[in-house]
């Protein structure tokens, strides 16, 4: 090892400890730390923020990499580690500290507006807040640069490849199949009865069953544990502590059953990366649509699927005897997978969730290119919920003020949710061709060897496969949207009789 | 404010975060943290913890202390955030890196080589690395220098401005009372019958039990939180963010019971501290003795003390009616305050407690003076046991051994434990005589105006004052032995019907 490396490894160290505080300090705000404490804990994360800037744009940092860069033969995973501290080197950079600074107090003060205006459905009290947050957001794109369309640059923060051209050959091919079958389904004669859903169960006896489903998994605990929290999330503070949360609604147990499941595909994934890449910072997930792709693989094609309730069901059952006593596997399963459309998104069923996604990403998008101006948000968002859903918000809170991200200025991270769930339908396509027994396997409760499957593919690289080369690398072809077509009218068709 | 405070005050602030940070990990690593993260968060302790030694040793502090030490005018709690950084600085930089670093390493086999012995009950196998310890200890303090013993510095790493001299004095004033009290309690006709100690007590009651004692005693939940783990303790991150844990055995209430209570005296001192100290690093207890005093005041003079039971009895007895049901509220006083010699000092009674200390303290004093040898301890501890209490340890494990302190080199530490329960008594004088009906306003469970007072003689000024100064400021006069004789003297007298 040359000593540049060797000094380069230390900084990916230190800054690697400070990104696993960070990741501790925030998974303890999120399960029960003192409310009390509230204003040291964001002092605290500040420090640690802005050591981290500090670390990530220093001159000694840019001389390192610019002599690594001279150096011969790195391995993969070594020039994977240069290549990522030179992206974030360079966008840290680009953005003037003092806009930067502007921009995150603007932040906090957008997220309270926007909460207020989501309270009063108006609005009008956001209005001003979001057309500074977008004029922001459009000169860091001028300063960072774009290729083709300036929304690319917003996408390469979460989804690095993926670019407009795409998302918008992918996108249309969904709403082309997906809109017709969903008033297929709205007006199907047949229609599950989900009473059954509702009843009460015991918040100790889903903390029971969530444990449960992580174990059939193949979720670790002894490099893990699960705790409640508002919004449930899997945090991975490095591959041997990998945490996950859950959220218990005693009127709803779909809620912790399929939070779990979802967040439990996360932690898989984060569980399950070499150790190896630790000390080069890409011990990480290598975007947030692959990401998405092990929650929500999990979740939808694992969790929602005939075969693991084939399995499972009966276990389901001795938890809340009374709640399924005479709901048969067939109409459990119809009922849990009841598709029909809805105005939140986070409460969207699988068959017509990429359409919220789609309709957020145009409005971005035109807001980027400008042919869409802030002020014309509430009227376009109502405009896309009745062409592709056929309903219409009653008032803004359950329309464009819905979701918190563009308080905080987070564009461009929406269309990963849907390509997760096409990456998801692209894997579970493969997965299905390699095991040919795969839908044994699920009924069998033998889900190792998908786990080992999944880890072999995806989880081990971490950061070091890009999105694209790993999408690659499984599928031998590009971001294809048919297999989540196929799966959702197959799927669909059969449930509904259509 | 002058440039110079200004920089003095960033470092402050830097330094206390990371102490902080440090706070949450050591927190989150004892109340159940992954086992397999371990390696990874020894990694990040030693990142913060080198992080904290640049800070503290760099010469850029040096330059602003001795800046800071020209200027006029200083306020109590600047000039007293100095002296501590200078302090630090002079430890830290007096001992040269490679010994520290080498001393270090040593603890940790030491402390490898401890837990080996103790479990093969063997002294040899230890004796090796305690001299290597006792070595480099005394190395420390050449280093260091001392005034009159060299005792004396290391009791100023815990204690500051307490010497052996006055621990000399108030120790053999200690003995000379305390030995034939034991004996006269020892052979006492009148013993209690503490079999109802011993029965099954569910470990959930056992927590809500706990959660009502706290709140009895003015714990606030919305700065602190309560959790299980191995060897309870409390932790102040900082006065928002105290937290306190407890450990449930479910064959003997009093471990969580009085192990709560305790724990709840240190968290109220840190609670309590005024916010205003935080930036100055002053935000935490000012010795271990004075810390030492607030857990004992609360478990000891109020949660041991007949009052008390009189107003908490009958809510016990609610949390395990069977246990409690023929036993009267004075058998139960009798049977939770028996007092006899046993060899283990975490078990002792409040009776027996501080001669274990004693003879602790006369051991290392001799062998920082050089006159007692590290091969000599298991004969002279025995001999000393049996002078004290009137009992010997059958083996080194229940001996010499018990204490895990001297593997890490914590020498002069124990002091404070007996140090914490003479203030404790002499802080109960005082209160008792400011509030006459001191007894009343236990007996009826107002307990707030005693943790006010206690937060406005002692709490509020964290390490502002020393605990020479602060026992000075609540007695008028320094360390004294008379009012913990007496406590016991009265107390045991009438317990046993002597």
């Amino acid at each position: 090892m040359t000593q540049t490396e060797e000094k380069f490894l230390e900084y990916l160290k230190r800054k690697n400890h400070f990104e696993q505080m960070l990741g501790l300090v925030i998974w303890d705000a999120r399960t029960g730390a003192p409310a009390g404490g509230v204003t040291q804990r964001a002092e605290i994360m500040e420090t640690l923020s802005s050591e981290l800037y500090e670390m990530t744009t220093s001159g000694d940092l840019k001389d390192l990499i610019d002599e690594l860069k001279k150096e011969q033969e790195q391995s993969e995973i070594l020039s994977r580690a240069i290549e990522e501290a030179e992206k974030a080197y360079n966008q840290n950079t680009k953005i003037p500290v003092d806009d930067y600074l502007a921009f995150v107090k603007l932040q906090t003060n957008a997220e309270v507006k926007w909460e207020e205006a989501k309270e009063k459905n108006d609005f009008e009290i956001f209005k001003p807040y979001l057309q500074e947050i977008v004029a922001f957001k459009k000169r860091f794109v001028q300063y960072l640069g774009y290729e083709q369309h300036p929304y690319n640059t917003l996408l390469d923060q979460y989804e690095p490849g993926v670019f407009t051209d795409t998302l918008d050959t992918v996108f249309a091919t969904i709403k082309e199949h997906l809109i017709p079958l969903i008033q297929k389904v709205i007006h199907a004669s047949d229609q599950p009865d989900t009473s059954f859903l509702f009843k009460s169960f015991p918040k100790e006896k889903q903390e029971e069953l969530s444990k449960s489903f992580l174990n059939t998994m193949g979720y670790n605990f002894n490099k893990g544990r699960l705790d409640e929290s508002v919004h449930p999330f899997a945090i991975g503070i490095n591959p041997s502590d990998v945490r996950v949360t859950t959220k218990y609604n005693e009127q709803d147990f779909r809620v912790a059953l399929l939070g779990t499941i979802h967040e439990g595909g996360h932690a898989l994934y984060e569980q399950n990366i070499s150790e190896e890449l630790i000390p080069y910072g890409l011990a990480s997930g290598t975007s947030m649509g692959i990401h998405e792709s092990q929650s929500l693989f999990w979740e939808k094609f694992i969790g929602q699927s005939y075969p693991f309730w084939e399995a499972m069901y009966a276990d389901l059952t001795t938890f809340a005897p009374a709640q399924f006593k005479h709901v048969s596997l067939q109409d459990f399963y119809f009922g849990l997978n009841e598709a029909k459309p809805s105005m939140i998104r986070i409460e969207a069923d699988e068959l017509t969730y990429c359409l919220h996604i789609i309709l957020r990403y145009e409005l971005e998008k035109g807001l980027f290119e400008g042919s869409i101006e802030v002020e014309d948000l509430p009227k376009l968002w109502n405009e896309k919920m009745e062409e592709y859903l056929g309903i219409v918000p009653s008032n803004d809170g359950e329309g464009v003020l819905q979701d918190v991200h563009w308080s905080s200025g987070d564009f461009g991270y929406f269309p990963s949710y849907a390509l997760g769930f096409i990456y998801a339908a692209q894997i579970n396509e493969v997965l299905k061709q390699e095991f040919p027994n795969f839908e044994e396997l699920v009924r069998t409760k033998q889900l190792e060897p998908i786990r080992v499957w999944l880890t072999e593919r995806i989880h081990q690289y971490g950061a070091v496969k890009k999105p694209k080369d790993l999408i690659e690398s499984i599928t031998g072809g590009g971001i294809d949207p048919t297999p989540l077509i196929q799966y959702l009218t197959e799927k669909y068709t059969k449930l509904y009789r259509l």
